[in-house]
């Protein structure tokens, strides 16, 4: 059996995965209401092909060969990684009977476009029905995967293979312990900056402009890309040479599509930068959804909420959006990184953010460990906000119907969104000691030095390394929260002008 | 075995066929070059399971078993239908090896890509090596399938089946010898409308709205379809509740992108207009390409090119575009009729077009037959325009790379656009007929009564009647030219101001 059968069958598959992948952009950006229950099921269709010739004979066959010790030490090492991914994928999927898996990807199809609607009446009843039938599933599944000690951990495992639930609560724990006390310090001694010029009427098609700008100066390839409005935003590859962005604009304000831009750019970034040799291979993508994050958290906050930056593109902004002729930049960058509770996790600062992603883990690990029920999710929503943020929530829409990611059938993904800002808090201060004069670099606009960097040290890879071996490869040490806190206490103790207290 | 199951079948081939028409729609419209190689492999092997499930031991079980006399006797006449086009269809393609037909897919996506950059260059060699392997395997598929006469009556079975190469000859001969005169006599006794006011800059924002405008008084429905640009105009149902028009905008043209998504549109209204209980059945399409195109040439031509038309619509029209107000609508209606000979079928008049059908059908039937080579078509292309139309083609642009059937492998195709030409003008007759006042409906802007007309004769039955059969069901007759050639002459001795000779 030669490593090219292998592979080939790998880029067959990736054939029924791209058009899926396709299909659902379609689905997102520019499909007609009335396409919406047919092609579920298409795209129900296309997944379940993927999936059975990942389960298939041939598939097992593969999996039986290349994991022989005589023959797995014949292999290299980007050959070895391919087999172990499709192993472990193998394995895991192969415990699943396809059926199941279908009418799973067709409920959660179905249970997108019913979020959608029951986002836009803000009436949580109407997507419960579909919700239950997505946590029934997830449920049925652990239980045919198997687990050890938290059944959270099989979710876990999918985006962030080397993080268990046990070692989320520590660093939920340390975390919660420094970042409470230091927004309450923020919120009662801090000076809030001013922010009642980001207030206004900002046309669509010049943010849509903003949006394109920003991207090129990011070095994003719109020969390998494009960017077109949604409602949720994502950002997807297609396929080699097709990573597409998508934002949504707000015409009461101009900062959301701003660095909801650089967010998804971010992420194209990683995947264009994914090296070429394995196109078509199971490694062609990230290491983990919480290094995916990583890489959208440094071009959003690290880099697009930084003085540095600001320097460089504000006249540029100016020239777009008349109203801030007058608005110096310095007060512009306190402006665009207040830091207060909120309602809207995507709309979160930096500092709040990752207290939205704990509500929802804890509330994903009950639900699955059948601690509650779908039904009882409004309320506990509701009550987790008011508890950790301080915040009422005036209807679904504002409060448990905010996010996509459920609705597809996605749970066990939040948790790599803090992940994703530990991560970018980490391999920022590596950058700046590797990169002379970082600040200095961003503030003439060259913002390629960064992204070389990316490349070079994290992009190309792909997911040829495990996540936890990926840090320490680039930044010397394990993850570490207290690169994201010192960065964070550093940053916002400036802009409020506090001086922050000991840190337990 | 119950026909249930012949129908869960045929709608997961129509899962692959709809997915692998979303991705052409998206490389045509939306995809970022980089993607081009990949995506074209991916549209293959999206064809391919197509295929292979239309020629599966499942097909052949239910071809045997529908078709016993005894079973075939209890189907209703729908069920019958889609039976018979499944088994057609599947006699044909199972003469056909699959991984033949397979490259063939992939030699057709790459082939329109070639075609593309070919194009943009004029430059016919770089497409030469593409086309060339696309009609070797057109030519090998013919010998698969075995013909009787003509080798050429295999590929115009696939669109238009109750014509063959005789047939079409005679239609050729008689509409030449009444054509070329009219038209010689047109040129030489008669007035040329003014068209100067057509020049000018127009705004491609403009046209845009102008586009979307229109096939909103067409009756189009948008929540089941949306209109993007491409190079080269198509129309391409995807799915049910999804029939997407495409245009092309030219800045120094406003004409091109009106008509086109006229044409278009009409394609579109019909797709649009198939009955619900079709939804994924074989016949969900239209009867054939000819009857297609009768309702694209309607709304192109009869409709939009008619004084009518233009009582109702030309005030909407002067208010986009400035330059127009001075214009009578008179004027504008003899100006949007100028027939003469030109370089680019689309762009034709509705009285010269059928010359240059006529063209590429005695070329694609030479080539079929081996009495050309492809490296022979600039050369016998570039001697019958000049001697059909009396133009010089300037380069293969505007000549033998004009359009982007060949690319995509569809010989035979051409006639059906004559034949919609003829099929339209012997349905509007009857039209007219049946609809009280019809030019006064057109003129009040109740495009609706044409539309339901269209409906309840020709679109809801989608391609459950044979075209030969429709025909006569519509309008009491066969198909007869000459309600074409007396509809173009009526119209266009009173455009020119000439009284026709007496035809043979
Ligand atoms: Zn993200
Ligand atoms: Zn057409």
């Amino acid at each position: 059996m030669d490593i090219r059968e292998f592979y080939d069958y790998c880029k067959e598959i990736a054939s029924y995965t791209s058009a899926a992948a396709l299909v659902e952009w379609d689905m997102r950006t520019k499909m007609p209401p009335k396409a919406a229950p047919d092609r579920s099921m298409v795209a129900g269709k296309l997944g379940r092909t993927a999936f059975e010739m990942s389960t298939s004979p041939r598939m097992a066959a593969f999996v039986e060969y290349f994991n022989r010790p005589a023959v797995d030490r014949q292999l290299s090492e980007v050959d070895r990684r391919n087999v172990e991914l499709e192993t472990k994928q193998y394995r895991k999927i192969s415990a699943i009977p396809p059926d199941k898996y279908e009418k799973f990807t067709v409920a959660c199809s179905k249970g997108e476009y019913a979020w959608q609607e029951a986002k836009a009446k803000s009436d949580f009843a109407m997507f419960r029905p579909y919700l239950e039938e997505i946590v029934a599933y997830q449920k049925e599944f652990i239980e045919y995967c198997g687990y050890e000690k938290n059944r959270y951990d099989v979710l876990l495992d999918d985006y962030e293979p080397s993080v268990t639930t046990e070692d989320l609560r520590v660093i939920i724990d340390g975390l919660k312990s420094e970042l409470v006390p230091f927004i309450r310090q923020l919120q009662e001694e801090g000076k809030r900056p001013d922010t009642s010029f980001l207030k206004g009427t900002f046309d669509k098609a010049t943010q849509e402009q903003l949006s394109l700008d920003i991207l090129k100066a990011m070095t994003y390839d719109f020969g390998a890309g494009r960017i077109d409005e949604t409602a949720h935003p994502f950002t997807t590859g297609i396929g080699f040479g097709d990573v597409r962005v998508t934002t949504h604009y707000y015409e009461d304000n101009v900062a959301s599509a701003l660095f909801s831009t650089m967010h998804e750019g971010g992420h194209a970034l990683y995947e264009q930068g994914i090296s070429e040799e394995y196109r078509w291979m199971p490694i062609h993508k990230g290491a983990s959804m919480g290094i995916h994050e990583s890489q959208s958290r440094t071009w959003e906050n690290l880099v697009g909420r930084s003085e540095a930056f600001w320097k460089y593109y504000y006249p540029r902004f100016q020239s777009r959006f008349a109203q801030f002729e007058g608005v110096p930049v310095e007060d512009f960058y306190r402006a665009i990184n207040v830091a207060e509770p909120s309602l809207i996790r995507t709309e979160a600062d930096e500092v709040t953010y990752n207290l939205h992603v704990m509500l929802r883990f804890e509330i994903e690990e009950a639900l699955i460990n059948g601690k509650v029920e779908v039904a009882d999710l409004p309320d506990l929503w509701n009550a987790k906000m008011k508890e950790y943020l301080g915040v009422e929530v005036p209807d679904d829409a504002h409060g448990v119907l905010q996010d996509v990611h459920w609705s597809g059938g996605l749970f066990g993904y939040f948790p790599s969104y803090m992940l994703g800002n530990l991560y970018a808090a980490q391999f920022f201060a590596t950058a700046r000691q590797e990169i002379p004069d970082l600040d200095g670099q961003i503030a003439a606009g060259h913002l390629d030095m960064l992204r070389e960097w990316q490349r070079s040290k994290i992009h190309q890879y792909g997911a040829l390394y495990d996540p936890k071996d990926l840090v320490v490869r680039v930044t010397g040490k394990p993850l570490d929260y207290h690169y994201f806190m010192s960065e964070v206490k550093e940053k916002y103790s400036r802009i409020y002008g506090i001086v922050p207290s000991e840190s337990k």
